[in-house]
């Protein structure tokens, strides 16, 4: 049995997890594949040299992250021929298109389950299963550190911060959360999930985005009231003008799949009208999560033929999507308040659903559900409405999924 | 571009679908894999001519169901050099490993998503992203229909004959229900799953099961009142021993990713220590769904390689699984009852967790909940409780899954 010989850059917590579980699993692969996977060389900040690795692999499991060094070595690895396995989300979400035709053109797999959801074989079955669909929309929640946080204000009733100190000391959130808890890391992940649903190229600057450092308390209570739970949603959805892509706290009925995900975990939906809609679950993150995807990669890159390239091209991004909108507010409580406000969103074009006012005298708060309509004008009401003298803070908007599910 | 012939066996609900999602699909399928798929031919039950059908196509879908013509056909088919892609679970449980096995010495694909859980990625999941992992379990809600009938019950309270009337009538229950509401059918589709889990030849008869046709509105109730919910559990599990397949209702924690999965869906968790545990749900059944999941298979076929075949090793089947009991029974409420149903449980090694006893007189509901024992043991003390003159019907015993999840 020949071996099947493997270039490892990087070698942190999912490096050395690779490390493991490929020396503990190789004897089930050999009989799976017919080749024996074995390491060739590791290259660490420490040492090891690039090119003598790849001189002698025929695959580069790249693990170093950031986006300059690891795209040069992605690059010289595809362009000589040799198959690559990334979990680099932030490489795939600027570069995918670009190294996705130098794979095709080299006739190497490309693998990055691992850069999107940790375990959750989203991208595998997006280019595999679900290659024959017609993609209607993806609904993911793909950030474990946002969604534990939110998870744990619902659970425990605690603050932003006290949830972000919880996440911290387990492990959950870096010291220096911005990337995760502004939404960044959420809308690279979608830009790729939005690229293989829809077979076009979507770079991270075409996704909108925001995190979840405004969310309150009060906003999860209100949630809580309605039935709804507050995720952090990325959204990539076909519309008849383009594409939409956008990660945004959004508000879910009971009854929607990923309601009901918890803590760190990961979860996507898709929905197409042939198979109405698969859910995916699982751990979003670990190192041997995340080694466990980088590893199937590598089996399929044993025994998987190359396919085409398929000639991609852009499709327009649309920015101003419509959706209900639950909207809070801090305002005076004086007469004429209310009438004001909705008068304000009546003629932005905003009908109003529902209103609960929470408080009296100053520092009221009055919540406002609107019914569907686009972004831009919730944004232009609210914008009105922050410069009334006797609203006291930042009026905020928050989108709401409310359709019935099953 | 070359074209892709297929030969198509069996034109019912899911052969029509098939035909009209190919033709929908054609052009973004050429664009993906290079090659343009096109029936060659379809056999009917009025007519077609298969070796015809052979001779022209490089891959056969099996859609004729049934076992005898079907496991000709595959045999025939594969052993002529051609792919085969099959939605047939009762083929696969009795006969998968003799196919897998023949697949594999001629170098083509045997592809067989549609046979279980119709879209819901299982099968792909298990045989290429978890190829090189250790599974520990599998659990899964496998059929639809029963799933639609507990969730009935649960919803409106209903009697199991209005929901089976129910499901009857929106086309979710066939006219004789038995093989799915007894159990069989998701026994078969637990043989498959336990094979590619444990990779392993596992055959519907290795399967322990039973169905939800002696499931009553009381056992609903009383696992709403503990926050548990009634499904149709099937489980494959490795042992120390070997390895356990059955299918039995069983109460789950209201926690657990089955929980929350209603009506016809179908959903299945796979744990590993490496990955700790994926989900994935989605519809069943259905024409178009089940036709989606044999493209992604034909698809699947045009592109890949080839695997060497698995030298597979049968793995003892465990029959005797422990497992926490809900019990219940139906007893004169005379004194000294409870001190004497207690005491046959101590004898047979069961320590009760919790007791509830309803209505008084005759007729008095005694429910109890035991600590895991070995289900033997429990059926052992069914067996003399089910004789004592008191005891006023049969004595039903349902498997409870609380631990908790996340």
């Amino acid at each position: 049995m020949t071996a099947f010989r493997i270039g490892l850059l990087g070698h942190g917590t999912v490096g050395g997890a690779f490390e493991t579980l490929l020396a503990q699993r190789a004897p089930q692969i050999a009989r799976l594949t017919g080749r024996t996977p074995e390491l060739a060389g590791v290259l660490t900040r420490g040492g090891g040299d690039f090119e003598q690795i790849l001189e002698r692999s025929e695959l580069i499991v790249e693990l170093i992250g950031g986006v300059e060094d690891a795209l040069r070595y992605v690059r010289r690895a595809l362009d000589a021929g040799r198959h690559v396995v990334t979990a680099n989300k932030q490489l795939l979400s600027r570069h995918g298109d670009e190294l996705a035709r130098l794979a095709a053109a080299r006739g190497v797999h490309l693998g990055f389950e691992a850069s999107v959801a940790g375990v959750v074989p989203v991208i595998r079955v997006l280019r595999e299963s679900l290659a024959g669909a017609h993609i209607d929309r993806i609904h993911g929640i793909v950030n474990g550190t946002t969604n534990f946080i939110l998870s744990e204000m619902t659970r425990t009733g605690c603050s932003y911060g006290d949830a972000l100190a919880q996440a911290q000391e387990l492990g959950y959130a870096e010291a220096d959360p911005s990337e995760d808890v502004g939404g960044a890391d959420a809308a690279a992940k979608m830009a790729i999930l939005a690229w293989l649903a829809f077979d076009a190229p979507v770079h991270i600057d075409d996704v909108r985005y925001d995190g979840i450092t405004h969310i309150t308390g009060a906003d999860i209570a209100y949630a809580h009231t309605l039935g709804l739970a507050l995720k952090l949603i990325g959204t990539a959805e076909r519309m008849p003008e383009g594409i939409s892509v956008r990660v945004h706290p959004t508000f879910l009925a009971a009854g929607h799949p990923l309601a009901s995900v918890n803590g760190s975990f990961n979860a996507v939906t898709v929905e197409s009208e042939a198979i109405t809609e698969i859910t995916m679950s699982g751990p979003g993150a670990g190192g041997f999560q995340t080694a466990s995807a980088v590893l199937g990669d590598v089996i399929a890159a044993i025994t998987a033929a190359p396919r085409p390239a398929p000639p991609l091209q852009r499709l327009p991004i649309v920015e101003d999507v419509t959706s209900a909108f639950y909207v809070h507010m801090e305002v005076d409580d004086r007469p004429g308040v209310l009438a004001h406000i909705a008068g304000i969103f009546g003629e932005a074009g905003a009908s109003i659903k529902s209103v609960v006012q929470r408080g009296t005298g100053e520092r009221a708060q009055l919540i406002m559900v609107t019914h569907p309509l686009a972004r831009s004008r919730v944004e232009r009401a609210l914008a009105r409405i922050g410069e009334l003298d006797y609203v006291r803070s930042a009026p905020r908007a928050i989108s709401v999924i409310d359709e019935e599910f099953e």
